[in-house]
Formats: C-alpha cells, sequence, structure tokens
C-alpha cells in the first residue's frame, strides 16, 4: 500500500499508478479526505515495491501481507510435527525437552550430564562442538572430536543428538554426526548457512536472532525450506533488551504470535535468557504454559567449573525439580509429558 | 566502585580518594595489571556518586548495591500479602484474578461486565474512570461519575474496586470510591502521584513503566513505601520493543527477577501487551506458571463496540475459558486457584 | 486500513463494512490475491478503530494517517518560532543555545553558571528547582526558593529562565517565576500536567519521553497545542536502549523525521543521553549540523561537586570550547550562530 | 568483580575465593555495611568467570575491563589510518566518502553512478555483488559477475572497490576483485567469517550488528585483529529500535564513545538507517560533525528503479548537494574535505 503525501499531485498520483502497473501489478487508487492511497495487489515476494518510496509524492510504502509464503500457517494450516529416529516427536502436542552442556568439554563431562538428563526421561542431548563465543579468547570448543564424543555418548544412552552448526561448510560434517542441526541466534541471517541447511537431509532448530522481529525470523526460516527442507522448528531464546539484570529479555509473547502465524514447532530456551539458574525454571513453566512445544536446557554436572555459561545452567537436583514442574504444567494445559 | 582509567596518574587516584572521603564514605583502592579500581563503602541512597564521573581521570562509577532499601527482600524476607475488605488476598500463595473493561463506559455495561466476572468467581473489578489517551481527542473516562458507577456495581456483586488514579490531586477522590488505586505505566516516574499515594490509606498497584529497568521502578515503589504506605503491589504489563505485531513486549522474565529481589506482590496484565485478545489466554497461563501472584485482564461485554482496548478485551465466553486454564495451572504449580 | 484473515468469510467482511458505516466513516473493499482489504477514509481521531480488530475474521487494523492535526507540517507547513521577552528566539533559522546547572543548588552556584553561560553570549538559563529523581533519597530541588534565585540571578544578566515543571499543580507558580516551562521525559505523558501547560501562557519545553515514538509524542504536544497554547517546542534527549555505555541513545534520526512531520521548533539535549562531559561536544555539534533550531546544555562551575548529573556537566572551560565549536557548524549549514 | 548476596555466609565467601585462586586470579575482599565483594584482579579475557555465578552465595558477576586488548586505544594510543591504492585514506584527520549503488544491477547503471560519484571527487565506489536479503525471494546480487562490473567501472574512473563478503569461503573471491572488504551487520559475529578475514591482505569495514553493544562490536574487530589483520574499520549504520517511521536507529553518540576507546578509524552509513533519501544528509552531516573518519553512501541513478533499497538512495542531484554540505561540515570542524 502505498501512501502518497498530503500535497501530492494528480500527476505525481498517475506517475506511482503507472510504476505499480509495470511492475505487474493492479493499482487500487482511493481519495481519502486528506490523502490519496494506492493500493498494490499481487504476489509481493519478488519484487522490491520499497523502491516506489523513491517516487515524487509517495510519503511512505506499507506492506500489509507476509512475505513467507512456505512458513506460513495459511500454506499448511495443521500443526507440523518433525519426528526423530529415537520416536521423539516435536510438535504436534507433547513438549519434547532437549537438555544436556552449553559445551562439550570432555567425555566425563558430557557422560555425567548425559546420564543425568537420560535419568530423567529425556530424549534428546544438546552439547556445542562448535562454540559462537563473543570473544576470539574464549573457549571455542572442540569441534569434530567434540561431535564424536556426542555421538557415542548419546548412543549408548538411546539419545538423539542436537548441536549447533556454524558455517556452511560445516554442515555436511555435522549431519554427520548430529540429528538435529542448531543454527544460532548470531547466524539467523546467515543465508548462506541457511541455504546449506536446506539442502540437507536433518531436521534444523533456527533460534531468533537478537533482535529479529517475528517476520525477519520467519523469512529466515523460509530460506531453508524453500531450499526443500521441510523439518523446520523455531527456538525462541530472548531477545535484546534494556533490562541490565538479564542477559536477554525471553520474549513470551512470541509463542501465541507464532503458533497464529505458522505451524512450524516452536521450542524455547529457557536457559540463555535466564543468565542465572534460578530464574531459568520459571521461565520454562512459563514457555510450556504458553504454549512452545519443547525446551532446551543447559544442564551441566558441576556448572560452577563450566567452560561456558555456567552460571545458567542446571546442575542435576535443579534440573530434575524442572521436569517435575514442567510436567505438571503439561498435563494442566493438556499436553503430552514431556 | 569507582574505576580509573588505563592511564590515570597517583595524583588523581588520590584526589578520588580524598573525595569519597569527604563524602562519608570509605574508599578501597585495588590496584589491578592494568587498572586501579576504588571500591566505595557506605550507605549510598542519599548522595550522588555519579558526581564523581566528572573527576580527572575517572573512567566510570559502577553501582552495585541497590536503591530500594524498603522495598528489597533484605528488608522484608517474608512475602508481603495485601488483604481487602471481601477477604480477598493478594500475595502468599494465591493468585488473584482482577477483570472487567478497560474504561467504564456507561452502566449497563459495566453492569455486564461485572456480572459476568463475578460469574467467574471473581472478587476484584476492574475500569478505568479517568483513561491516559495517547491522544487528545480519544475518549478520556468518564471521571467522577465513572467512579460512582464503580462502587454501586461493584458492591451489588460483593466485588472490590480497581482503578487507575492520574493526578496527585485526584487521589483523595478515587480513594473514597476505589478499594485499590492503580498508577498507570505512563505515570510510574509521576513523582508527585507516588508521594500522594504514599500518603493515603489504600493499596497501590504500581505497573512498570514502558522502558522502566526493574531498578528504576522498585525506586518508585520505594517513593510509596518511603511515604508510609506498605500496601504496595507491582504490575508487569509489558515493555517496549522493537516487534510490531504486538503492542508491548511481555517480560516474563521479570517475574523471577522481582520475586528474588523484592517481596512485594506481583501482578500480571496480559492484556495491554498482547493487543489482541486471541493472545491474552497464553500470556496469562505463562505468567502464573512463573509465579504471578495476580492477573489484571479486560473483558467487555461486547469489545468491538468498546470505546477503548477493544482488540485486546476478552468477550464473556473467552474469559471463562481464560479462569479455567489458569485455575489448572495455578494448581499444577502448587497454588490456591484464583 | 483493516486487513482481513486469509480465509476471512464473506459475511465476515461484510460485518466489517457494516460496523466501518455505524461508525460514520465510508469502506472501500479491495479484494487481493490472498486477502481482502477494507480501507476506511475519514477523520479518525475521535474514533477508537481499533476496537474493530475484535470483530471476527480481522487480522489487524493498520492506521495510516497522522493523529496530530495541529502540531502537523501539513496544517502550518511554514517553520513556528517562539521569540522570547529579551528577543531570543527559538526556531526560524538560527541555533538557540539554553545552558545552565542541573540543579540550582544555591545563589553561589547559580551566580557562577550564569555567568560563566552569559560570558559565551547564552541567553537563557536553564536551572531546576523542582527535581524529579529516581530515588526518593536524592536532592530534589531547591522548589520555590530555587526558582526565585533563578529569576533574580537571570535578571541581573538580562537572560530568560527555562526550568522544569513537575505537576499541573505548579504550573501556575513556575510560570511566575519561568519564561519556559520545561516538561520532562518522564512527564511526557503526564496528560494532567500537559492539559494545564495548554492553558498558560508560557512556552512549553517538551522533552520525548524515554522510549515514546514520534507519533505519541507529537500526539503529546497536541495535548498542549489543542488546550490553547502555540508556544510549543520540542525537545530529544535520548532513548532507552540497549547499550550499557551510555546513559541514552540521542535519536539523531528524529531530527529530519520530525522537521518533516512537525514545524515546531526542535530542540536537542547532548548532556543526558552523553553522561559523560567529553561526549557531549560531539552529540551538540551532530545536533546543530542535523538541524535542530536549539541545545539544552548542563554546566555546573565544579561538575564534580554537582548534587545531580556532575559527571555529564560542562565546565567552564568546555562549555567555551563548545560554543566555538557550535557556532562554525551553524555557520557552516547556513544558520545564524547561537 | 564479585557481588555476594546480602546473606551470603562466610563459607560461601571462602568458597568463592578459593575458586577464584584456582583459575590463576588475585582476590580482593572488601566488606561492605551490607554485602561483601569479591574483587578479581588478572588478565580476564581467557577464562569465563561468569561460570562464577554458579557458586553458592553470589548474587553476581560484574566485568569491569574490556575484552579487546587489540582494538582498545589502550593499546594503540594513536589514531589508526588505512591508506587504499589510489592514495585515499581512511581515518587520521580527513573524512572519506565511498559511494554507489546499493547492489550492483548491471553494467550501465554502475556505469552511471560510478560517473556520478566519482564527478564529486569520490574515491571509494560501493557497490553490492553478494547482497544479503530478508527474503529468499529478493533479489540476491550478481555474484562474481557482479565483481567484475566493479573492477571494470572501477578501474575506468581511478576508483578503489568496497564490496560485501558474505561468507568465509567468499573471502578469496572478493578479495581478488575488491580493495576493502565490507562484513555486514547480519554477519558481525559470524566468527568463521571474521577469522578469514584476519587472515586476508585487505582492509576490512566491519558493521555493527543490529543490536550489537559497543563491547561486542570491539570484540568482533578483535577476532580480526587477532588474526593477524591489522587494516579494521569500523561502521555505524544504526541499530534496532522501536521508532516505526524510520528502518534503524543511527547511533550518533557511538561516535565519541567509539574514539574514546578505541583507535580504529570510524566510517557511518547513513542511508540503512534513514530508510528514506530525504533524511541521508541531515544523518550524514551530523556523522561528520560528531568525528566519523567516512561515510558510506548508497547512490543510484534512478532510485525509483533499484533492486534493492530505492527508497533510501540519493541520486545524483542529492548527492552533490550532500557532498557539499559535508565538505562545510568537516572544513568548521577542522578536518581535511571528503
Amino acid at each position: 500500500m502505498i501512501v502518497m503525501e498530503a500535497h501530492a499531485s494528480q500527476t505525481q498520483v498517475r506517475a506511482v499508478v503507472q510504476r505499480v502497473r509495470q511492475l505487474g501489478f493492479t493499482p487500487h487508487v482511493s481519495h481519502g479526505r486528506e490523502r490519496t492511497i494506492v493500493g498494490v495487489v499481487g504476489h509481493e515476494t519478488d519484487t522490491d515495491l520499497d523502491s516506489l518510496g523513491a517516487l515524487e509524492g509517495v510519503e511512505r510504502v506499507v506492506r500489509v501481507l507476509h512475505d513467507y509464503p512456505l512458513a506460513s500457517r495459511d500454506f499448511h494450516p495443521m500443526d507440523r510435527t518433525i519426528t526423530l529416529a529415537n520416536g521423539a516427536v516435536l510438535g504436534g502436542g507433547g513438549v519434547l525437552m532437549m537438555a544436556g552442556p552449553c559445551a562439550v568439554e570432555g567425555i566425563e563431562q558430557l557422560e555425567e550430564a548425559a546420564a543425568c538428563v537420560a535419568a530423567q526421561g529425556v530424549r534428546v542431548l544438546r552439547g556445542g562442538a562448535f562454540k559462537p563465543r563473543t570473544s576470539p579468547y574464549s573457549f571455542q570448543g572442540l569441534g569434530e572430536e567434540g561431535l564424536r564424543m556426542l555421538r557415542s555418548v548419546a548412543d549408548s544412552h538411546h539419545l538423539m543428538v542436537i548441536t549447533e552448526v556454524l558455517a556452511s561448510e560445516d554442515v555436511e560434517l555435522v549431519a554427520r554426526y548430529a540429528d538435529v542441526l542448531q543454527v544460532g541466534a548470531r547466524n539467523m541471517q546467515n543465508y548462506r548457512l541457511l541455504q546449506a541447511c536446506g539442502a540437507v537431509d536433518r531436521p534444523v532448530l533456527l533460534k531468533r536472532g537478537l533482535s529479529a522481529t517475528i517476520d525477519e525470523w520467519l523469512q529466515a526460516a523460509e530460506y531453508i525450506l524453500s531450499g526443500g527442507n521441510q523439518q523446520v522448528a523455531l527456538c525462541e531464546r530472548g531477545i535484546r533488551g534494556f533490562e541490565p539484570s538479564v542477559r536477554f529479555t525471553l520474549d513470551i509473547t512470541a509463542v501465541p504470535v507464532l503458533k497464529r502465524l505458522t505451524s512450524l514447532p516452536l521450542v524455547v530456551d529457557p536457559s540463555h535468557a535466564a543468565g542465572r539458574a534460578d530464574y531459568v525454571g520459571a521461565i520454562a513453566r512459563a514457555a510450556v504454559a504458553a504454549g512452545a512445544d519443547g525446551l532446551l536446557v543447559e544442564v551441566h554436572p558441576r556448572p560452577a567449573e563450566a567452560l561456558s555459561d555456567g552460571a545458567q545452567s542446571l546442575d542435576p537436583i535443579a534440573f530434575q525439580t524442572l521436569v517435575g514442574e514442567v510436567n505438571r504444567i503439561a498435563s494442566a494445559v493438556g499436553r503430552a509429558a514431556p
């Protein structure tokens, strides 16, 4: 929709109408008391209508429709589900718990963490082998060695593996070891990586960028979907805000918004937003109550010794409490326990 | 704590130390590898230490402690409660539901709304008589006439009344009709109003400012508490964010953060953040799951005809569903039903 | 403009059209490939069209036009100016410098500050007598005693006085001493105060709220203008952001945006955003280069001893440097020196 | 610095002190009236002290020092400069103008744009061959064919080329054609790409992420610097905010903040924040007045036909006006003209 300036001339309006026709759209002119508005009808996704804002007399161009046909619920009204090899299902009524350490630090730490989460009925193990770190001097992960540990420890506990992939050139490598690929918040608009994830035969969990709008997030999902990979889930993990007492502001409202706009499964990561272990439980409970299909939780056998994210990792006892609470909430809202 | 610049001289450090002593504090100098840091110990609340940032060689002044002694949980470790005349209690384990129309529009609308919420077991009626509206041309509320309607309709349903007070000069008037005074988000730092609320014998529900930090919010509560009114509750109602598809971003993480920092009761208003009725349920469920002590919900007999906030008001059927869901969540987390 | 859902029925569209007509507007229905859109033409400012969002089948209501007829440039195309009693003019080509201490602390401090700013050719003295402080335990200003000092010191230097008014009940008092009333950021949506400012015969400088959109800010100005006071100027002073190294994020883009939307004069306060004296110069230069009509700067004879905002106050030497720089920028962009 | 809780026990403090020692740091315990604080002195960059937050009795861990030794001005106090092959210099007193179309669309458009900017004395041509687009259905750039056009058109006008590189695997290819590599906002924390840029012999212009703090941005620069490439410049291009009338909020305060923290050259891109061509001039003037070392401006021969970013691209006449204004501002602040 193109809003003309209050004093736009007839000639300026005609020029806009003509340009809209040239681009293959149908213009609808509507003369208001103060302004003229030119509605534009047609398939918008492959043309940059914003450039019409450069025409004389145009005040602004307002987009009304969404640019993510494949991700939208309009296209696929039923909730979509992702079923993993061990039978765990993301989406479709249950609440899937994915848990484990922030980073794979060594075989012992991982084994302890896996045993701890498996004991609580968890069926998907998380753990980072390639870590995106703010500082070049921080621990960057164990790389392929970490992937190998993840696979072997997960197998021994009948767990599936979810782990982050940082770059398009690593997609094939990570897919060899992992059951679910995770694209991190900092890479949400790394389009080359999204395209590589669109071409691989693995479910992808796409985290929301630190300040991504929901529209941008769904368009990022569209990159993967339009590449041919239909196994996409979204993960809200907190957005950047002004409050200094938390790392990120978990956007709980995004849960019902996404449930309306898309049928892709939705996971919430309560650990990164919290920044403190004692906030994780409340956020996790809220997420399930609001309608999240899954949780991604950081658990560490000894948080104070963690090489990354120790302050927000749950120890085994806190994790056990969390699982109990989440189960009760899930039942209360009529969903299968995680 | 005062962080000196990397190249600060001994003389500059001495000047800072001397000034800290003059102000009646005890300085602790700590020489690091790169910088010198001057710790300041003492009761900070009545001195503007930030001005020390103007001394030469000072990089910045970092505050470590909180400026709200009366509001803090350190001061009052046990959860505080507010008991209303009809026995309804805010805080201390239960979940108190407060519901009603955004604005009092007339006696019929209010009567219908009150009957609807009372039928669901609600014991506190909300409704605005003085409305803070963004535009001077919008409906501004019925004023004292609206207060009178609120009182009489509430009484006939054995409901308590919560309503907004916009200015210090109205506090006495509103307190004559209402059981709980509400200070709105736009007035969170209207210190004259806060002071007037500190001098009145009515509980006050203090909403969070649109972009207030938790620290600023608790200092605003401190204005009321330090005025002598100990009946203060807080209300999270969404903060300003960058996401265009919602009116505000409900800060669910604020729930556990506040529960740690303060023992004041905490209410969540799911309606204003949502901006759409179909998002209200998810946010309300999340709030109770996270630990909120109460909810403040907009209910209107016929939302499409509302004079304000119609899009986010629940109709009677949607409200009934919400109450059922919230009750189940409250039970699941071991709290009395609302 | 009302966007219907993708699967909205004919009946739902008809219901929306009928309701639009009932409200006295003219509906324009436009059937797109995916959705139907109902354009609404008419004077929007006194009806809450947002409530149409509650009708079935409506996805959302998008506002296209502005809600501030009196403030808009469409209404008053020529730049407006405010002329003070000593001949100083705000708006219309020059750059008006207003400077002085954050708070009036005593007659000596004020006299020194006034002498310092007058020596640089400044014609308007700023200084707070009523201070809005985040903490109830901070220095709250000298009140009427401070106003009296401001008046007498200003008079002796042929300066005009700008000072903050905190509450509607103080407007008359402050207007007795001050030449320009300042409404602070925290009070931008204190509508009672705005209404009182609309009824007084004094220019009003309206600061932007900490997270106010430009639309909300102009609607706040509309409260004053619609009350009958046409002497309104705006002041950008930094918005709340996520960056911890500054107090606020000065929104320089607001300068050209406001120059397009309104013809009211625009002032920039570089001191509050900076939070550090050594950032003030760069922001002040930027503001004038971008097109601000005036500056509001904190100057203190001895910043390290200030009772408030010392860290960001300029000392006399830094202020002299600033004035020289600003003069050169003003000349470079073809504007009269401040 | 580790802040203990108000009621932390002696044993808890001892445990923290012991852990600090184990990690190789020196603890300084300071007992305040309410709380104990443990200062930690040592080189912080390679250890995750945040995990200490997981110890019992710890309220939070506050970082005082910066994590970017190579980027900091402490390390390299003198302003750094980057000299290109045609003698154009970024940093060190002048203002370097870089201009051209958002995307390379074809040889004719590029030739016209290059002629236009060269005619204004510009010595660096910008233009995107690999475009990061929010939607997978938008024009993605001409790839290597675009790079070839850039090189040949630039050469014929004696211009240097700056163009974006999207992925680590393209660094070598882009470096073959371009004189300066640009890392876009969405890739600011694409660490693999930063590492590849650290290993190449080309200057790198690192744009700020949409919601990156200055600290995160400088740590991203540190990835390139620590890889061995000392030719790094920063580019502020607007941050995500809540204001709907602009695309991004240009953070002008970042200019003096960065000038204090780092000696790396600083560029401002006024086009992306503006979102409208008629805002670009004001932002560009502000940037130079505040102290930016360079500008990156979008110029298109016919903006209304642009395949991307047309609304914010300057046409040749507007660009000529901009260059004149910027030159006058640059002179006014004592800097060589661009």
